[in-house]
């Protein structure tokens, strides 16, 4: 069963309720919201060096394989479509943060991202790198990465959730 | 055994090497590579709505697994060095993207991030909301979703790697 693609524009929506287990380990209930439901079990924790159990991957090793997974999804999607043909593909990605202390806690920040991708293809380099640009617009979180989002924080008091941005 | 933390900026760099397998399904290498190696096996999969086997969880699951994990591990982490006290911690977070048909494929662009957080503690609200404000600043996938980051493709060729990214 494949879905048509729709008309319209449609929200995609995800939702992820977590909760702090071992030390360091979070487990996730993740769900598919729209345009169907689906749910997904994982977990992350961290390595003794930031005083976990291991007993999961750490969330940075999620966050670049949804990027990594998403891109190539991309373009095995888009391939058919757009008549590329992709014999074989491989993509390898890079991600380099800055970590930064201050005084007893410490700040973040992004420095590189770098994506190598083989498409073992017979089709001209032209259309391979059409394929990549139909392929990074398509991409929801390489789209997400381009461009600077809000995030709306809330905290649950005893009167119910108040915003937790600032003013 | 817990690193000391470095009086230095430091970089925090992780790789992901993806190969396709099953029709929609990627197998993903995963290391971080500093500050110290270590290395993680994941995959993702699409469900039948896009041609896949549904025989992992898709890209978006673990993106949105990685900004839960990385923000409730970020919390965790500072309270004890603010003096925060956490008995229990859940957190809700939930993303919405638009899916645009444009032709025969399609664009994607992100439409709202909402992260709700529940600490159990009987410190005050502003020490809470202080350490919410910290987390923030220390959370690697928050830092890079909030800015506009560029990211670099390169197409493997007979000749070698080329941009990918337009002129």
């Amino acid at each position: 069963m494949t879905i048509e693609q729709p008309k319209e524009p449609v929200d995609v929506i995800f939702t992820c309720s977590g909760t702090a287990t071992g030390k360091m380990r979070n487990d996730l209930d993740v769900q598919m919201v729209e345009p169907m439901l689906e749910t997904f079990t994982l977990a992350t924790d961290e390595g003794p060096f930031h005083g976990g159990d291991a007993t999961a991957p750490p969330p940075l090793a999620l966050f670049i394989g949804g990027l990594t997974g998403c891109i190539m999804t991309q373009l095995r999607a888009f391939a058919r479509r757009m008549g590329v043909q992709i014999d074989d593909l491989h993509v390898d990605c890079k991600i380099v943060w800055q970590w930064s202390p201050k005084d007893r806690i410490y700040e973040t920040a992004p420095k590189s991202f770098e994506i190598d991708i083989t498409l073992e293809s017979p089709d001209p380099v032209a259309k391979q790198m059409a394929l990549i640009a139909a392929a990074k617009k398509g991409c929801f979180v390489e789209q997400t990465l381009g461009r600077a989002n809000t995030i709306r924080h809330r905290l649950k008091t005893p009167d119910g959730f108040i915003a937790a941005d600032g003013t």
